[in-house]
C-alpha cells in the first residue's frame, strides 16, 4: 500500500500551540532567570523568530485571526478548519477556545472551556496531557491531525480566582485548597531576580506581579514538555509541523491590549520536519500571526478557496513560511503566496487592527511595522486609551494609578496621562528609539515616510476590506451611485485622517 | 365549544405596525398638508400619544428593543416570541426585519428581506397587503395571532437605490423603470408647501427631500389601509389590538441616531378593542417603546419569564399601556408591572441607549428624559458625533456640509460644528427649551436636577445590567473579590463620567 504524499512524507500533520499572554519570558529569548527546558528542546528543532509580530493584541480577536489568517475587522465563513474541508484529517482543540460561532470554528473534537473550567483545561498540564494522549492515540490513528493546543497560561487570575495567586500560579501546586496537579514541579521565582521589561515600572509591586507569572510560564514550559512526549511517544515527532506562539502582549502597561512593539511582539517557534538543516537557528524577518494560516495551507498543500465577502474577494495577506524554514528553499513554493498589488506582505511590512478589546473599551488603532519603522493610527484617540478589568486590579496597575494619585515616581517610561492619550498618529523610528518613546510622525524630518506607510496602510486596509478604511474624518461610500468605485467622503469635522 | 377566554373576547390578536424612519409627518400629528386618511382612520379607534419615545435611534437595536422589552445593551435571550412560546399562537413577520439571531428572534413565519428584496418586502403594498390577505385567510384562521408589518417605507434610498428618488418616491410608481404597485395612487408635494421641523433647515435642499419624504409616507398610509381592511375582512378588527409606531427619529440633522428628542420621539397609536371609550383621545403619559412588550404580555395575560442573562436577572423596565387604554382601568391590572426599586418607569420618565449605528459610529449615549427634563449621557464625547452613509448623500445633509465650506448661512437652528462636537452631559429644560437648545447641564441653578436625573439613570443603567455604566471615567469589576458586590473603580484619566 502505498501512503506517501507528493512530498515523500507518510502523514503531514500539525501541532499549534498557543500561550496566553505569553511574551519573551523564557530561555529562547534571552531570559536567564526562568528555565524553560521545553522551549530550549522545541527551539533546538526550530526556527526561532526574533520579529513576529500578532495583528491584534487581543485574547479572541487574536485567536480568530490565527485561524483565521484574515485580520479581526475581516474575520470571515472560512476557519481554518471550513478550508479544508475536503481534506481528510482530524482537527481538534485541546485549552481555551474563544473563539465563535460554530459555523465558522467549528472543531471535530474539542476539550475547551465550553465543557470544563478554563483553569482545568488550560492550566491543568496533566489534564491537558491525557486528553493530547487521547486524542494522538485515539482518533488520531493512522490519520493526518491537526492539534491546536491553547495554554490558558500565563493570564492573569487576579480578577477572576484571586485565590489563586494573580497569575494563578498556585493552581494546582498542592498546598491546601489550591489542589494538585500531579505532572507540574512548581518552581519560585524571587521578586529580586525577575528581568523587568522595558515597558514595565520597576518597582516591588511589578517584580512581585512577574515572579507570579514566571511560576506560571513554568507551569506551561512543563505542559509543553508533556505534549512533546505524547508526541514523541505517538510517534509523530517527525512528521509533524510543530508550532509555538501566543496571541497577545504580557498583561503588562503597554503589552496586551496595545499595539506597541511591547504589545504586537510574540514568540514564534517553527520547528518542520523538512527544515532539519536549520534547526536551531534564529531569523529576524517580519513574521505575522497571520502567517500561519497560509504555512498550514502550505504544508497540507492546500489552496485557499475563491469567495467573496459583502462583495469583496476575500485574500490572505500572509505569506507561508515554509520557504524559510524548510530544507530547500526552492522545493517549496507556496501555494498561498499572492500577488496583492500595493500590499507589502510579511518579509517586507506587518500590519495590526484592534478595534476593542472588551465591549466598551472601543479603542480602534490600525497599524503597519517594517524593518525600520513603526506606524500606528488611534481612531479615537482624542478619548482615553481603556483598561480592561482584569489588568485594572493587577497590582502593577494599581500600583501605578496609586503612585499617580500621590505624585510619586513611578519608575516608568511614561506618565500614566501619557499612556492615556495618544496622538492620533504615531510613528516610531524602531531602530533608534527601540522603546517607542519618541513619536516623530508629525516631524518634518518624516514627512515622506510617514506618507509611504499610510499609503501602505490604506492599501491593506483596502484589500481586508477595513470598515475603519475612512475613520475618525470621512464616512465610506460604496452602495448606490457609488458601486464598484467606494470613496471616503470627507465629514468636515476638522479630523482629516489621512 | 367555549372558546371564550376569561376576558370574555373569543380571540386576542396583535397586529405591531412600524414604520421605518417615521416621524410626525401626518394629520394625526397636525401636519395639514400631508394627508394620511388611514392613519387618521387607526387614530379615530385608538389613544394618541403624544409623548412616546424610542429607547434607541437605529433601527437594528430598536426593532431588537421593541420585540424583547429591552434596552439595546441587554437585549437577551427572550424575544417576545420565545416569552410567549408555551403559548397557542401564530407568529408573523412581514416586512424589514433587521434583528437576529434567529433563535432568539424565530417568527413562526416570516416574508423580509431575507427571502425577497426590501423594496418589495417593505414598500410594494400590494406585495405587502397580498401577504397579510394569505396569513389570515390561511395561518391565522382558527387561531390567536400576532401579526408585525414592517414597512420599509418611509425610510431613505438615495444611497443604496437612488433611481427610485431619495426616499423611494418613485419605486413602483408607474413611470418607466420604476415599476408599478397597483394598489398605491401616488401623491405628490411641493417643497414650497412642505412643513419643515424646527430641527431641520429650512433651505430648498431639504424642503425637496420632505417633498420626497411626504410621497413615501403617503404610500404607507395607502399601506395601512390597505392591512387594517385585510383585518376587517377577516373579522378581526374588533379583537386585535392594533400599535402603529416607528423605530427611530426621521433621518434629518438631529434624528435618527440622535436621543435628542427629534431622535427620541415616536408616533404612537394604540388601538384597543376594549377601550371604546377612549378611542379619539389624546394623551401626554410618557411612554416607551420598551412598553410594548409588557403591554403585549398583558394583553395575552402572559407572565414575563424570570432568567438570568450571565448572573443577573432580567427584568422588564416598561410596564403595559392596557391600564391607561382600556375602558375599566381597574379591570385591567397590569401582568407585567414590577416593583424595580429606584427605577422611574414609564409615566414618571423614559430612557434610551445607543451605542452604535453603523458598525464605526461609536458613539454611546445614555439618556433619561422625564415631562420637564431631558439628561444626555455622551460616554465618547470629545470624538465627534458621526454621519451614517444613508443620510451623508442625502441632499439635506451634503447641502449643510457646502453651505458651511463656503461659509454661507446654514438656515438651522445649529452649526455643524456644534452637531459633531458635544459635552459630555447634557441637560435640557423641555419645558422652556422645547427645541433643546441650550445645554443647562453645566448651569449651577440645575445642580440638584442633574444630580437627582443622574442617579435614576445609573439606577436603570444598573437595573438593565448596562456594561457602560462605569465609563468613561472608571472600570466595572464584578469578578472575583467584586463577586456580587460590582464597583466602578475610577481610572484617573480625567473623566469622572458622574
Ligand atoms: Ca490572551
Ligand atoms: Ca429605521
Ligand atoms: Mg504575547
Ligand atoms: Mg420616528
Amino acid at each position: 500500500i502505498q501512503c506517501l504524499t507528493a512530498r515523500g512524507a507518510s502523514q503531514r500533520n500539525v501541532l499549534l500551540i498557543v500561550g496566553d499572554d505569553a511574551g519573551f519570558e523564557s530561555q529562547v529569548y534571552g531570559n536567564n532567570v526562568l528555565k524553560t527546558p521545553a522551549l530550549n528542546y522545541l527551539a533546538n528543532r526550530s526556527i526561532v523568530f526574533d520579529n513576529a509580530f500578532t495583528s491584534v493584541s487581543s485574547c479572541s480577536p487574536s485567536r480568530s485571526a490565527i485561524l483565521s489568517g484574515l485580520p479581526q475587522h475581516q474575520n470571515g465563513m472560512y476557519g481554518l478548519h471550513n478550508t479544508v474541508h475536503n481534506f481528510e484529517f482530524s482537527f481538534r482543540i485541546i485549552g481555551k477556545k474563544h473563539v465563535g460561532p460554530e459555523d465558522v470554528y467549528p472543531f471535530d473534537y474539542e476539550v475547551t472551556e465550553e465543557q470544563v473550567s478554563i483553569n482545568k483545561v488550560g492550566r491543568n498540564i496533566t489534564f491537558i496531557k491525557e486528553r493530547v494522549s487521547d486524542f494522538l492515540n485515539g482518533t488520531a490513528v493512522g490519520q493526518q491531525f491537526f492539534l491546536y493546543v491553547a495554554f490558558h497560561d500565563p493570564h492573569r487570575c487576579g480578577s477572576t480566582n484571586p485565590e489563586f495567586g494573580e497569575f494563578c500560579e498556585k493552581f494546582g501546586n498542592g498546598q491546601p485548597g489550591m489542589g494538585h496537579i500531579p505532572d507540574w514541579t512548581p518552581t519560585q521565582y524571587s521578586p529580586d531576580e525577575v528581568v523587568v521589561p522595558y515597558f514595565v515600572p520597576d518597582t516591588p509591586a511589578a517584580r512581585k506581579d512577574l515572579a507570579a507569572q514566571y511560576t506560571t510560564i513554568n507551569r506551561m514550559d512543563q505542559g509543553i514538555n508533556l505534549v512533546l512526549e505524547e508526541l514523541r511517544k505517538a510517534g509523530h515527532l517527525d512528521d509533524t509541523l510543530v508550532i509555538f506562539t501566543s496571541d497577545n502582549g504580557i498583561p503588562f502597561p503597554n503589552g496586551r491590549t496595545n499595539l506597541y512593539t511591547s504589545g504586537m511582539a510574540e514568540p514564534f517557534l517553527l520547528s518542520s520536519p523538512d527544515g532539519r538543516s536549520k534547526w536551531g537557528k534564529r531569523n529576524s524577518d517580519l513574521v505575522s500571526l497571520l502567517d500561519i494560516v497560509p504555512t498550514i495551507l502550505d504544508w497540507y498543500s492546500i489552496q485557499y478557496p475563491s469567495y467573496q465577502l459583502e462583495g469583496n474577494l476575500v485574500q490572505l495577506t500572509g505569506q507561508s513560511l515554509l520557504p524559510v524554514v524548510n530544507d530547500d528553499d526552492d522545493k517549496y513554493k507556496s501555494h498561498t503566496k499572492q500577488q496583492l498589488p500595493g500590499v507589502s506582505q510579511s518579509r517586507d511590512a506587518v500590519y495590526a487592527s484592534h478595534d476593542l478589546h472588551e465591549i466598551t473599551m472601543f479603542y480602534p488603532m490600525r497599524s503597519i511595522r517594517n524593518q525600520n519603522y513603526h506606524l500606528i493610527h488611534n481612531l479615537n484617540f482624542k478619548m482615553p486609551f481603556s483598561i480592561d478589568q482584569d489588568f485594572f486590579v493587577s497590582p502593577t496597575f494599581q500600583d501605578i494609578l496609586n503612585r499617580t494619585k500621590e505624585g510619586l515616581p513611578l519608575s516608568w517610561f511614561k506618565t500614566l496621562d501619557q499612556y492615556y492619550y495618544r496622538d492620533e498618529w504615531e510613528l516610531f523610528d524602531v531602530l533608534s528609539d527601540p522603546f517607542e518613546v519618541h513619536n516623530v510622525a508629525y516631524d518634518p524630518r518624516y514627512v515622506s515616510v510617514v506618507s509611504d506607510l499610510k499609503k501602505q496602510l490604506k492599501t491593506w486596509q483596502n484589500v481586508t476590506a477595513d470598515p475603519w478604511i475612512c475613520a475618525p474624518g470621512a464616512v465610506l461610500e460604496f452602495q448606490g451611485k457609488y458601486k464598484g468605485n467606494p470613496q471616503c467622503l470627507s465629514m468636515y469635522n476638522g479630523l482629516d485622517g489621512s
